[in-house]
This record gives C-alpha cells, structure tokens and sequence, in this order.
C-alpha cells in the first residue's frame, strides 16, 4: 500500500463540497459527500448517554446497513435540543436527499458546535439548496472543522486481487466555534466492495487502537462519530473474512484511521506537541492501552512536556493509577530512546541530549513492563495556557 | 458539637513541632506528632500500585493497630526510591523514636515532595536530633506543606457520654515542592476513647464521601495517606459500635475530614474558586458521587468557572460519560439557586443575575436526576494559567 495525495473524494465514485451557509460567521460550515451508487455504511458512535439527534438519527441509519450521502454542518452540535432537534436533523436528511434525488433513507447526518441550540433550520435548507454537487474534496474537508487550525485527511492505495483500491479519510478534532466540547467527527470513504457485517466489525476492531486511543482533555463528546461509507467501484470481489485480501484492507484502514487520529492529537486546542505513548510487556493488549492512554491523558504529564521537563516521576505515578498490572521492579520507561528509569531506579541521562530532545515536536514515551507480550499505543498533546485560554476566555 | 479554634495538638495528650531541617531552602520540612501514651490508629492509602516507601511501612504499622509517633517530612516524596528507600523510613523511625523515648515500632512515617531522588539521611537525623519535645501545633502544620498556600487545619468538640471530646486534623494538599504531583496528606487526632477497628471502618467510610471526592488533576499520587490517632485521654467509656456515642463521634469526624477534604481543593495548585458539586435524585449514593466528581474533574468544566461562563452544555456532557445511569429528560442542572437545564431543555436565565453570581469564589453545581434517593457531593477547583504555570515552568 501507498499513501497518495487526494482528498475524501479521491476513492471512485465519491463526490463532495462544502460551503459557508451562515452558521459561523466566515469560515465554511456546511457540507456533503455523496456516492454515485448506495454503499455500504459503518459507524462508531460516542458512549456519552448524553447524545445529540445527528448521533441517535445516524446510529440508526448504520443499523440497517446502507448510506449513500452524509450532510454534515459545523457550528452547531444540535445537541439537547429535544423533540425539535430529532426533527430537524431528519428534515436535513430530507432536503440533502432531495437535492441529489437520492432517497433520503440513505442520507447520514452529522453535526458539531455549540451545544443546546436549535438549527436555524431556514438558514439550513437556503445552504442545501445552494451546495454544489460537484465541488472539491477539501472545501468538505473544510466545512467540517470548528476551531482545529488545519485540514486532517489522508488518502491510501492498495491492491486487492490485482484491482486498485483506494481508502480516503478526514476528520475534525479538538476545536470548537463555540468552545463546548471537543467533538471528533471522522468520515472514511473507500470504493472497495466489502459486505456491510464486515466493515462493521473491522471499524469497531480498529476504532480501539487507533481513535479510542488519543485524547485531548478527558472530555467525551455527545457528538463523536466516525463512518465509513465503500461503495464497491474498484470492482474487486466483495472482501471475504480470514482473507489475504480481507489483511490487505484492514492494513490500509489501519493505516488512514492511525493517521486522522493522530492528526486529530496533535492539533488540540492549544497543542504544542504530540505526545505518543507506546507501551509494551504487559500482560495483553488491553492493559498495554489503558497505561498508554492514562500516560497522555495526564495534566501533569501533559504540563511537564509543554515545559519540556524530562519529568518521569509523573509518568511512572500515572502508570501506577492505570489500572494496569505492574511490577514496578520490572519497569523501563524511556523519553525518546534515552532510559530514564530501569528496573525499579532511576537512571542517570546526559541533560543535554535530553533538552535537545525535549524540543522536538513529536514525543515519544516508551514504557516496558517486562511482564508479557501486550502492546498498545495511544497519542495526545500537551496541556498550554492557550488550552486554558480557549476554553476559559470564551463566553457562551 | 461545636468548631473551636485549635490546633492539631488540641486534643488531650497531643504534641507537635515542625522546623527546617534543609529539605526545602528556607520553609519547614519536618515535624512530629505524639501522644503521652499508646494510640489506636486507623489509616487510609493511595490506591496507585506505586507507593512510595513511608506508604508500604506505614500501611503495615498500622495493620498492627497502634501508634504513638508520627514523622513527616515535606520536599522529598521517598517514592521510587528502592530497597534504600524503605531501610530510609525504617531509620526516620528508629530516629524518631529514640529522641522521644518511645517504641520505634509505635512511628508511624509519611513523605511528601519529589519523587525519585533518596533522602539526605545526615540532614534528616540531625534534624530529628533538634526537633522540639514541646513545640507548636502551627509549626507541625507548616512543616506538612509543600506549596500549598495556607494552613489547612480544624478543630471540633462535642460530649460523649457527658465527656467532652475533641477532634483535631490537618492537611497538605495540591501543591508541590518539586512539582511531581499532587500528593495530600491528612493527620487527625483525637482523645476520644475508640477500638482501632471500629476506628478504621469509621475512616474507610468516610474517606469514601470526603477525601475521595476531591479532585485537583485527576493524578493519583503515591504518597497519599490519612492517619487518625485517638488516645483515648477524654476519658469517655470506649465509643461501642451502633450506639448514640457512635454516631456523635462520627458526626464530628465527618465535620473534621469534610472541612479538610472542601481546604484541599479550595486550595488546589492555581485554584482561584473552589468549586462544589451537589447531585440528588441518583438511582443510588454510589452513582451521585460519580457524577458530582466527574462534573468537577472536568477540564472544560473547570475552565469554563474559571472563566465565568455559565456553560452547562459542558456540565451535561460530564454527567453524559460519568458511567451512571440517567434520563436526560428529568435532568435538572442548576448554577448556585438558578436553573440552566430542566427537563431535558435549556432554560432561560438573567444573565445579569448569572453573571453576578459566577464573581463567588465559592461556587455550587446542583444536579437533580429525578430518578430515586442517591445523593452525593464533591469538590475541586478551577483550571487556570497558573496551574499550567506552575507544572511546566517548573525544571526537574
């Protein structure tokens, strides 16, 4: 497989746009990417009880198995908004449908923004009816993000029984237009033909190692959500489980999933560095997550790092709270490459290695337990004033 | 019962005395606490599989139900500190013992500072050497501190059996010599007459509704311990499980760690509100209390108060990922007396009379489930600059 340049559209058959409709003030707020033919749709939703109507209306959706289209609009999460909300997002799935002449069954419907606003729902359908059905890939792209400073997407190609395949994936992280919460939402298109069962279990499979895995404040949304829409262009034969080519499609999943998420980390609010945690020698791959995840999800941590301090003693603390099974006698943690606990001691490090070090953008904490075979990964960011300032100076 | 003014050593039979012995550069480091005779003592501990050397030995001191002696010192957490590190607290015993006459195995030991670095074992016992037999009970509530900003201590009396008791405590909190992470210490005495176990089922509970239900940063350190001694010096006929002396004793114990545990996080590392959550009508106290401090642990809910922004979208979505069971539709959230969120909709507030009330450096989240009995509380405090001020600037 191969990363190539593209965007969400890049796979056959897909199509996109986005456009500012009026929810913010500027920046582009509205958006759609739709297949030529129904595909077959997966979905992770987020396990907050507290659920926006795009998330209970989608879930839904994914239930029975088919999409063809995805509205999405930034600005506005449409959560708690009661009975109206519910409403109101399948009167966006109506006007989408409607636009494209495709049955509005088929239309999925995501949202993200403030919270516990009703949609402007006049202001919504003059954008529908205005989005473009052949537009670009990026201005979707776009259309989805909040406060995030960048465009995360990234697109793969592959083989799969001698027909090309492509997998293309964009999300939108940890911004806010209004800073309520850190909303991720993830979009996957693919043109490769793969039954519907199946798509779902290998989402669920790879959403734990990859977007379960990174966190920017601890906060779960009550709008996450991350689809998958393949719609079968390439022409390859339907992927078949415990396949050669059913391992070859989950590679280049894996690997735009892995992507977003990290692109998703790295541009939290306020972030100056990725953070990415890799431990290894537990006692399976569950334990090997959850330290990982307690080690980025950490404030001291995170504020050592922002202070690029080499402070082990929080990672080491934070390890002892995970949950996981540990001997601490056993334990080896390194920054980057460089030891600074071995085996239950400290260790002595040239501080000038580790300053120079401590200034990349990208950090790596490794952790070993030397305890059993389990390995996992998780990424965050580092805790900044301007994550306080983001989210204290703003006024709802 | 009553709140009088006092000290730690306030209680009959108690004394006290903190000083500088060279941990930190100029504040006191090192105290005592004991008794004229033998106590019955209850602790509690870190859960964090880390454990510092004072915790492991004090754990097992008092597993054999009694104390007479308690040694601490601020600036150097003993933690990660190896087999040295234990014999370390075994001679901080030894030492402490020896200067006052009393058993060694009666000395109890707790640590708060950096962790990773072996205690300066010639500072330490010249220090014990000079300690005063006779000194203050402010100076051993100094001596506990790290860079917490203000004494934490109360004192409390009542009759039991017609015998007037009193009950003293003091704490450390979120602060940090060496800014490694939040360690609180908590020391309570009494002169009440009480069986150890009965004492220590009577801590374990109500740890569970105090201590445990604060939070700064989430960080679960190694060095958190709570002590009771009671020496039984009042003279009261010893306290009898299920009787009227009981409960009055538990009533004043309650008061004691309560006030402590609300000082703890008032005066959490940048804090400049403390901030206390009030959930009723969980399904049961176990499910109220994880809501209360989930709201209060929340990064976006606490960055929110800091900046006086009612956002109760935020405080929603806390409730939303506690883990406890809820219908959002008979949900009401109220900020201090006014309502934000009944019944599953938004309300309209004043924001004039909202706006007023966030200027309180004490502020009230009420959150009523509607659904049974549960009730539970917990406290934290704001996220500000300078809790990213203090643990990133701060160089190890």
């Amino acid at each position: 497989m191969e990363k190539v340049t593209g965007t969400i559209v890049s796979p056959k058959g897909f199509h996109g746009a986005g456009m500012h409709c009026g929810l913010k003030k500027r920046k582009k707020d509205l958006g759609w990417l739709y297949s030529d033919v129904p595909c077959q749709v997966a979905g992770v939703f987020t396990t907050n009880l507290v659920q926006a109507a795009p998330v209970t209306y989608t879930k839904a959706l994914v239930k029975k198995g088919q999409a063809q289209v995805i509205i999405v609009n930034s600005g506005n999460a449409n959560a708690c908004t009661g009975e109206q909300g519910i409403q109101d997002t399948a009167t966006m799935a109506q006007l989408a449908g409607a636009a494209l002449a495709i049955d509005p069954s088929l239309v999925a419907v995501a949202s993200t923004g403030v919270i516990g606003q009703l949609l402007p729902m006049d202001t919504m359908a003059q954008g529908i009816a205005k989005l473009a059905k052949e537009g670009s890939g990026r201005d979707f792209q776009q259309a989805i993000l909040t406060t995030d400073t960048c465009e995360k997407s990234v697109v793969y190609q592959g083989k799969i029984a001698g027909r090309k395949i492509t997998v293309a994936g964009c999300g939108k992280g940890s911004g806010m237009i209004h800073p309520n919460m850190a909303t991720m939402l993830g979009f996957v298109t693919t043109d490769a033909a793969i039954e519907q069962t199946l798509l779902q279990e290998l989402l669920a499979e790879l959403t734990e190692t990859t977007f379960n895995q990174i966190t920017v404040d601890g906060d779960t949304s009550t709008n996450d959500m991350v689809l998958v829409l393949a719609n079968g262009q390439a022409g390859n034969p339907c992927i078949q489980p415990n396949t050669v080519e059913y391992q070859a499609f989950k590679e280049i999943l894996a690997a735009v999933l892995t992507t977003l998420a990290k692109a998703i980390a790295k541009d939290g609010e306020g972030a100056t560095k990725l953070i990415e945690v890799v431990t290894r020698g537990a006692l399976d791959d569950l334990q090997a997550r959850m330290i990982s995840k307690t080690i980025v999800g950490s404030p001291l941590v995170k504020t050592a790092l922002f202070g690029k301090d080499p402070n082990w003693g929080r990672i080491l603390c934070a390890i002892g709270y995970s949950g996981a099974e540990l001997d601490v006698n056993q334990l080896t943690i390194r920054l980057g490459e460089i030891p600074v606990f071995t085996q239950g001691m400290p260790m002595i490090f040239s501080q000038e290695d580790m300053a120079c070090y401590l200034e990349n953008p990208e950090l790596v904490i490794q952790v070993d337990l030397g305890d059993g075979t389990g390995q996992g990964r998780a990424w965050g960011c580092d805790l900044t004033y301007d994550y306080v300032k983001i989210n204290a100076l703003y006024h709802t």
